[in-house]
């Protein structure tokens, strides 16, 4: 069953993907009420393409419970998972999937395509836009500071 | 350009994962002609959902050339990436895909959805079939041994 303060979680740890100047999305993995994994995306602290904060997340809940099968884990993150977030959720065998923002661009729970409706694939419960406001302006705030980190250096 | 040899490479390695009883699944990333990267699929050696060959081996060459973005590079891999792995390879932004078998209940790089061909996303050049019976022959033996273990047992 959804909770908030397991997506507040999410968001907090998305003020420290901020706080180092990388796009702020947080995630949590929660397993019987209680987060078994956290990240955040550090892509550009750590020079890797695989350290969305989904991926790492379902990384730490394999090590955390000794298995790649994540069944009766919920995961809780500010944005919608891109492609690969949205498949290794899938190849994990998440239960439920919460995320805040909605990825008009890159999301792949809805908004570009949905690979949790695959036919003949594991498919996920998920839900939408949950604190949708806070996880949004998070991400606004970022991309306009950094318009204008740009725009300063550029003059 | 495709060279024969980096996929016959891959084979190996995923003669690797069927020695160790993974779906044998092998990768590696190619930059200026060398290999940067080598895997297989260790998911049930190392419980881990995340451990296919290709997120492995994109991992891998990110640290091999401290950079999330791995331009100019070429990845090899014996069955067509599932979506965590074509999602991997959009965000790591390799240049040419290149893969053996095709996979029909899985495949992301058209077989069931084409994740190089989102518009607005990162699009690689791929490649399929490129020694297709030699990685399909290896993935159907994987597979027919695995049923004749499961009858014996059953039995």
């Amino acid at each position: 069953m959804y909770k908030d303060e397991f997506m507040l979680e999410a968001l907090e740890l998305a003020k420290q993907a901020y706080a180092l100047g990388e796009v702020p999305v947080g995630a949590v993995i929660v397993k019987d009420n209680k987060i078994i994994a956290r990240s955040f995306n550090k892509r550009e602290t750590n020079k890797n393409a695989l350290l969305h904060a989904e991926t790492d997340a379902v990384y730490k809940a394999c090590e955390a419970l000794n298995s790649w099968r994540l069944c009766g884990c919920d995961l809780y993150v500010t944005l919608e998972p891109c492609a690969m977030c949205a498949g290794a959720i899938v190849n994990a065998r998440i239960s439920n999937v919460y995320f805040g923002a909605y990825d008009k661009t890159a999301g792949c729970c809805g908004s570009v395509v949905n690979l949790f409706e695959i036919k003949g694939n594991y498919r996920p419960k998920y839900f939408g836009g949950l604190l949708e406001d806070d996880c949004s302006l998070l991400l606004s705030e970022f991309f306009k500071n950094k318009r204008i980190k740009e725009i300063t250096v550029l003059n």
